[in-house]
C-alpha cells in the first residue's frame, strides 16, 4: 500500500503535507523555519497526535541546523527556544512534549562543536519517525486481531496514515485487517468543526481501496440502532493512567452511544500517547480552540456574526466505556491502571521476550 | 416579541420565507403555484413539521383559487392534483399529511360553483394557520412549567417559530419561560447537513433576546458530562402511538446520551403530529436525502467527490427515552400509550373544561 507522506525532511526543510487543502488538492508545506513548523502545527495543517510529535521533533532538528554555525552557547540558546515555542503549540496530544522531551535530552548531552549536535538532534527526529513507522505497524498487528471478516468499523476524526508518520493507529488496525483478507468496511464520521472525517478519513481509504461510506456526527446512534456498526475504533491525544482517553471532541459521545448498543469501542494509540503520570482523565487539559471554526466552513459564514461557540477540540472517554486499548506493545483490557503498567514494563524487557511470544493481551 | 412570518398569503401568492438563506438574507419566495410550494417544501426553503403542513394546505388553497373559474369538475380534479403533489414532496413529517387531508375534506364537500369551494379552501388553510398559532402557545404554557429558573436548554434542529406559523414548538416552551421571568440558555446543536441550528435557531433565538450558545453536533455528550446543560428539548416529525418519536436525524443520540447523564429528555409537537394509527416508531417512514447534503456545505466540497454517503434525514427515538411530550393538549408522561390516548379523548371535550382546569399532566 503506498501511503502519503505526512512529514518529511529533505534538503534543511521541513516539508509538511498541508491537510487543511485535503481533499481537494495536495500541497506540501516547506518550513524552512521554527516558527513555520509551529504555525502548521497551531493551524492543523499537520494534525494527528503521532504526527505532531514528528513533525515537533523536525522543528527541533531545523533549529539546529540552522543554529549549527552559531557559537555553542548561542546554539543551546536558539535550540531551547525552538523547543519552547514548539511546546506552545497545542496542550492537549501528549506525543508532542514526548517527543520534545526526547529532543531536549539529545540537546542535554552537550556534544560540540554545534555542528555535531545538530547532526545528533537530526538523527533523533528521523529515529522518532522511524519508530512511528514501526509503532504503527505493530499496533495494526495487534489490533487486527480483534476485528473481525465482515465488520464495518464506525471511526472518527482521522487516526490514519495522515495522522503519523507511517501507517496510522486506528486506520492501521483496518489496514492490516484487510491485508490479512478479512472484509472490513468503514463508517467515517465526518467530524466537525473541521471535518477531519469526511476530508481526510474518507480520502485516505478511497485511496487504499478499503470500502468508505461517509455520514454526519449525529447520526451515529442511528447507524448503531440499525446494526450498522460492529466496533467503533478510534485512536488518542492523552490516555491517563487509568484509561481515560482525550480524542477528538465526539469521541466520548460515540462512546456512551457504543455502550447503549452493546458495541465494542476500542482505541487504538502509540505507547508515547499514554501519560503515566496523570492519574485520571480530569487532568488533562482540553484545547478550546476558535469561535470561527464553528461559524465559518471553509470560509462560508454558516451561524449568525459573532453568535456565542462552544469549541472544546477534544473531551475525555472514561476508561470504563473503552473495551480495549490497542498499542504498539499489545492490547491493554480493564482494569487499565493494571494493564497499561504491566504494558509499560515490558519496555524494558526488550524484542528479545517480544519474538518469544510473551506479548499481546493484557 | 416580534416573530417572523415562515408563510403566509398574500394577493393570490403563498409568500414563503426563504430559510435556506438564512442567517444571511431574509428572502421571501412568492409562490404562485402548486408546483412552486411543492419545491419550496422538497428543498427546504420552508421546513419543521407544522409549518409544511401550513404551506401544504395554502398550496392547496392556491390550487383552488388558480382554478376557480374553471368549470366543477375540472376544478375538483386540479386540487386534487395539487394535494397528491403536495403528498408526494416529505414523508416523514405526519403534519404534512394531516393538513391536506382536512383540506380534502373540504374539497370532498362538494361546494358549488368552484368559486365558493375555492373560498372555502382559503378559509381551511387559514383556520389551519390559525390552529397552529394557537397550539404553539398552548405548547408554550404546558412546557414553561417543566424548564426550571436557571436552566440552560440543549436543542436540536429547529423547533422554533421558523418551524411553525407561531411561535414553535420547542422554543415556544422557551420564549414562555423566559417570559415568565425565568432565566433560560439555550445551547443549540448546529445541526449537520443542514445546520438548522447554527442558522436558524441561533438566529431566530439572538433576535429574541435568548441568550444562545452555538455548538458542532458531537459536542453534545462532552456539554452534558461538563453539566452545562439542564435538560434536552426537540420537536418532532412524527409520533407513534406508544411515544416513539421521529425528528431529525441526531434526535435519538441526543436521548441516549440524557439517559445516560440522567438529564431529562422533553418533545414539545401539537398533537396533530401524533400517529394514533402507527402502533410503533418502526413503521415511521425515514427520508432518506441526497449525498451531496453531506459532500458539500453551501457549495463547498468537503469529501472525495464520488464519496459513498448514508444521509438519513430523520431517526426514531424510543418512548422510553423521553421523559415528557409537551402537546397542545397537555404533557403527557409515560407510557405513552395510554397517556397520549388519555390526551387524544379530551379532544372532544372543548374548552370550557379546558377552562375549569381539568388539563395539564396526564
Amino acid at each position: 500500500m503506498q501511503l502519503v507522506k505526512t512529514v518529511e525532511w529533505r534538503d534543511a526543510t521541513v516539508r509538511i503535507l498541508d491537510q487543511r487543502q485535503l481533499p481537494s488538492e495536495l500541497v506540501y508545506l516547506e518550513c524552512r523555519t521554527v516558527e513555520d513548523v509551529a504555525e502548521a502545527i497551531e493551524t492543523l495543517a499537520v494534525r494527528g497526535a503521532p504526527a505532531i510529535g514528528v513533525a515537533a521533533a523536525y522543528g527541533v532538528a531545523l533549529a539546529g541546523a540552522r543554529a549549527a554555525e552559531l557559537p555553542d552557547g548561542d546554539f543551546r540558546t536558539s535550540v531551547a527556544g525552538a523547543i519552547d515555542r514548539l511546546r506552545r503549540t497545542r496542550p492537549t496530544a501528549v506525543n508532542l512534549f514526548w517527543a520534545l522531551e526526547r529532543m531536549a535530552g539529545v540537546l542535554d548531552r552537550g556534544s560540540e562543536p554545534a555542528g555535531v549536535a545538530a547532526e545528533e538532534l537530526l538523527a533523533e527526529a528521523a529515529e522518532i519517525l522511524r519508530e512511528d513507522q514501526e509503532s504503527c505497524t505493530r499496533m495494526g498487528r495487534f489490533g487486527a486481531d480483534l476485528i473481525e471478516d465482515g465488520w464495518t468499523v464506525l471511526t472518527h476524526c482521522n487516526a490514519g496514515a495522515l495522522a503519523t508518520a507511517g501507517s496510522g493507529t486506528a486506520l492501521a488496525v483496518v489496514y492490516e485487517a484487510h491485508s490479512r483478507g478479512k472484509r472490513v468496511a468503514v463508517l467515517a464520521d465526518e467530524t466537525r468543526p473541521l471535518l477531519q472525517g469526511a476530508r481526510l478519513t474518507a480520502w485516505e481509504l478511497g485511496n487504499a481501496g478499503i470500502p468508505v461510506t461517509v455520514i454526519c456526527d449525529n447520526m451515529a446512534a442511528w447507524a448503531m440502532s440499525r446494526r450498522l456498526v460492529d466496533c467503533v475504533l478510534t485512536g488518542a491525544d492523552r490516555i491517563a493512567a487509568n484509561g481515560d482517553t482525550a480524542n477528538k471532541i465526539g469521541t466520548y459521545g460515540l462512546a456512551v452511544m457504543a455502550h447503549y448498543h452493546s458495541i465494542p469501542f476500542f482505541v487504538a494509540a502509540p505507547f508515547s500517547t499514554i501519560d503515566a503520570d496523570l492519574g485520571t482523565g480530569a487532568l488533562i487539559p482540553i484545547e478550546e480552540r476558535s469561535p470561527d471554526e464553528v461559524r465559518e466552513i471553509r470560509g462560508q459564514q454558516i451561524a449568525p456574526l459573532g453568535v456565542a461557540v462552544y469549541n472544546p477540540a477534544f473531551d475525555v472517554t472514561p476508561g470504563d466505556l473503552i473495551t480495549a486499548i490497542v498499542t504498539d506493545k499489545g492490547v491493554a483490557r480493564p482494569p487499565y491502571s493494571r494493564s497499561l503498567r504491566d504494558l509499560a514494563e515490558r519496555e524494558d524487557q526488550g524484542a528479545g521476550e517480544r519474538a518469544a511470544g510473551r506479548e499481546g493481551v493484557v
